[in-house]
């Protein structure tokens, strides 16, 4: 069965950092997402490409098993180019153009509506909400955003939070949403709307998982060399998303692995650009860097 | 025994965050160090007052079970005068007076000389080699240090660390000093200087500890209410040196334990202005925040 189902973008990046250069490569929040999630459950695709989309990048999804019914085809795909300066701690927008996802209309495939695991990445948060609407008996939803939607549309996007239950942020996300530089007040804030839990992603100081009572640090992997970071936050939660839709446990205690998981997907994304590293990782790589987490962090 | 050795500045801070305004309060990396040191050993300070430093000062350190026989009296008192704005990260000076520093040479009470526990909190890095070459038989010496040495006296600095086993910095004097934003090839770069370990301090994205092929990744106490962030670096150092004298065990396993209640110790600092938290912490707060320490970084 199609479980978790991934809505957000699929585009062509083009894209430099100080150890490289990729013109038109497959990226975007729901190819990232979806194939991190492919190494623990079978997922599906809600996007839009365009009629120039190369062939090619449909038939590696599907080889990493990702459903791509849902994938609708307009006239144009979503391009995003950018840079990463020295720290590459920030992604540099040049120039985003939209194309066919300024028309885009979710259509949901029969196959899809009984999944029970959704993972809105980034997107238009009205998207977000219409996706949330048509699925029958969600189990979880776990959302994403940006800070071009906190800027643009805040309302709209506190309605979406409003009905996920599982919020991910990144740390400067948290603190513009929420209008406090401490984190915890943040985090605080967050499991006021109604979530059930939120996660502040911190990039290579690792996430911070909030539920009511408890806390979960999970450490950054320590990576030497990072090539290209685009896709690491996508990647994180697609994977958190596909291992909770694999062990269909929502515990607290589940949680935690599922964002330890997110994290080691997130560190082998950022070792080679576009979905590069992500086509070549397996099952025994994810498992090693699994007791390298746990034994980074014993005391 | 007197044991750790803490050489650094005793200082009367004035200074304002978001949370407040204090003027002339006891502050000074060796003051702040000694403290933390206090809760696991009996440390000794070296360092150097003026005639104007209020007695009572002495008084508190000497309740806390600090030895006070290493800090001189010169002319007047090291004074620091500085800010913190909204998001507390970096502390901003206004005004610096060396005072009495500037012209303080060192002297080691005999009492101290067999201490085996060495921290140099940061201070002029020939002021920390000077008490390297005097302490008979250290066993593990611990040194800090601040952008401004790396800046001004690089060269000087670079040969204490020749002569240190445990360099702490933090992540923006990891990366200037190596010359890289990588924390890891930092890390590496300074385990080529005949250092034992690194431990790079990333506020409140808490410390990695590197050695030779292990990596410890301590998380930082999710504080909702930081009033004054000064000194909690140097309560770190101060805490780690106490705990490793007081277990006088540098094995990797036990340096994390090092790590987590240098963690701990700051954490605690930053809840109130100069030492007043650290003034009432008790056994039973330190072992119930370790314990916290650990919940929130099971999976």
């Amino acid at each position: 069965m199609t479980d978790p189902i991934i809505l957000g973008t699929v585009a062509l990046d083009s894209l430099e950092t100080p150890f490289g250069k990729v013109k038109d490569v497959i990226g975007g929040s729901a190819t990232y997402a979806s194939i991190a999630a492919s190494f623990f459950s079978k997922p599906g695709i809600l996007s839009i490409v365009g009629k120039d989309f190369p062939k090619q990048n449909i038939k590696l999804l599907n080889e990493k098993g990702v459903n791509t019914q849902g994938i609708a085809t307009g006239n144009k795909t979503f391009r995003w180019q950018g840079y990463y300066e020295f720290d590459m701690n920030e992604a540099k927008t040049i120039r985003t153009e939209l194309n066919s996802l300024e028309s885009y209309k979710v259509e949901i495939p029969e196959d899809y509506k009984n999944a029970k695991y959704i993972f809105l990445a980034n997107i238009d948060p009205e998207l977000q909400l219409d996706v949330i609407k048509t699925i029958k008996k969600p189990e979880l939803i776990v959302m994403d955003t940006m800070n071009f939607w906190i800027e643009h549309k805040k309302e709209q996007l506190l309605k979406t939070i409003d009905k996920a239950d599982l919020l991910i942020l990144n740390d400067s996300e948290a603190r513009q949403l929420f209008d406090t530089p401490n984190l915890v007040k943040a985090a605080n804030a967050a499991l006021k709307l109604h979530t059930h839990a939120v996660i502040i992603k911190k990039g290579e100081h690792g996430a911070l998982l909030f539920t009511d009572n408890k806390h979960f640090n999970a450490p950054g992997y320590p990576l030497e060399n990072i090539k290209d970071p685009t896709g690491c936050g996508d990647s994180f939660g697609g994977a958190l998303t596909g291992y909770l839709a694999k062990t269909q446990d929502i515990s607290e205690a589940n949680l935690r692995k599922a964002v330890v998981y997110g994290s080691i997907i997130a560190s082998f994304n950022a070792e080679d650009f576009s979905v590069e590293r992500l086509k070549s990782v397996n099952k025994s790589d994810i498992e090693k860097r699994y007791k390298e987490f746990k034994a980074m962090r014993e005391f």
